[in-house]
């Protein structure tokens, strides 16, 4: 099933009929049925396909792709490297991505986004799974100029520049995300493509591992890392991030 | 005027009388005034003295006392560390600070907390204090094992391990924070004492910095960095953050 958020105070959950969006009452996770109303997918404002408010924490996931890893001159890394970052530059589909002045250097990151269901502590790999309500595009959105200050000492804030995390426009609760072909297209050209069980860490695995230490909750989401290829843009240029059955996830750059 | 917050489903905000502290309806920032109903400071039950649920934000400051700076081996930063990390970690006044079987280097950090009381986006340094509610202490508990791995990358997750961020116990609304003693007892040995005069970017230069490409919203939180004198703590180990007119926090390392 797919879910997708329309946005505003009056913002309701509906599931992808295919050429209509149908209001549900309740939600993703949860007991729901069609209300009857609908929207045409055409100027329907998405929200991020989160339950507004209640996702407290995004944490990130470095070098999870062999060859990005080494595009950026980094060893492989001997386990997962994981930021348990603030959510507050998530942005939604077909929303602008704003480049703020002092920033320089902007680079796409497409990603397969988890969106957890179950509080989860301690999980292991092999329950892992039971933990996630679904699954989400992503772009994690890097000021580069930030990021490689002082090391990485800046990641989370070149990270976390508000808009820089749209994430949706679907999310979807019942597809085997183990093995999608995923792909990043700036002004239609392919710039990324690879398929997620390229990743050196899978999700049950990354699971496991941050909840070892940090407690995830209901509606936290997790980008799983992104695949070689990541490049440039600069405003006026358009990204898409496509999974193959979880959606498109569109956005334009902009200056601030 | 000291606000603390009394933890549980019956949570209630109270003002500290002295001898007793007295349940409030509404809250500090917003119109209160006194219930009648009092509590005893012995027995009370703190939480983070924080609006439940509200702060979506926990942001850290690096290296920010430069004899701290020194002992850690690395240089002056040219502009303020900042790290946008997950609220999730936050521990409140008399609670246990759970260290986790992975871990086993931890160290205490004093600090002064500044909660947020208005949205704050590219704000000057010179209104900044106009979008501070309050202040509070803190203690950015750390583990230096998973810290000190591959560089300072795994830096937001060693200091995001659940409990690790004890705040509290008291809301302060109405001090001026500029140039308070500020101390760390283990076991009631002074491990670090300073002013927050010794801050290297102050709090009005921090908060100018930090919303300069991300928006603080009220309860996000900044963890303003810890003067020198960082030590390790192990089980058993009672930790007390003093600041003169603030409060003490104090919290027992356990094992997990």
């Amino acid at each position: 099933m797919r879910f997708a958020r329309r946005s505003g105070e009056s913002g309701v959950w509906c599931v992808d009929d295919g050429d209509r969006l149908s209001a549900i009452s309740g939600g993703p996770g949860r007991g729901w049925e069609r209300t009857g109303e609908t929207f045409s997918p055409d100027g329907f404002e998405y929200a991020p396909p989160l339950e507004p408010g209640r996702t407290r924490q995004l944490v990130i996931v470095g070098w999870n792709y062999a060859e990005h890893t080494r595009e950026t001159g980094s060893a492989l890394p001997p386990e997962p490297m994981c930021y348990p970052l603030s959510p507050l530059a998530l942005n939604a589909h077909l929303c602008d991505v704003v480049v703020p002045g002092r920033v320089s250097h902007v680079e796409h990151e497409a990603e397969l986004v988890v969106v957890m269901g179950r509080r989860a502590k301690n999980v292991r790999a092999a329950d892992a799974l039971d933990y996630a309500l679904g699954v989400t595009c992503g772009n994690d959105v890097s000021a580069r100029d930030i990021q490689n200050k002082q090391g990485f000492s800046n990641l989370p804030r070149a990270k976390t520049i508000d808009t820089f995390k749209p994430v949706g426009p679907f999310l979807v609760t019942d597809i085997d995300f183990s093995d999608l072909p995923i792909t990043m297209r700036v002004n239609g050209e392919v710039r990324q493509s690879s398929r997620t069980s390229a990743m050196l860490f899978g999700v049950p695995e990354l699971i496991e591992f941050i909840t070892s230490t940090t407690t995830l909750y209901p509606w936290d989401i997790i980008f799983t890392g992104t695949p070689n290829g990541c490049s440039r843009v600069k405003p006026g240029d358009v990204m898409e991030v496509s999974i193959e059955g979880v959606g498109s996830l569109v956005n334009t750059v902009v200056g601030g």
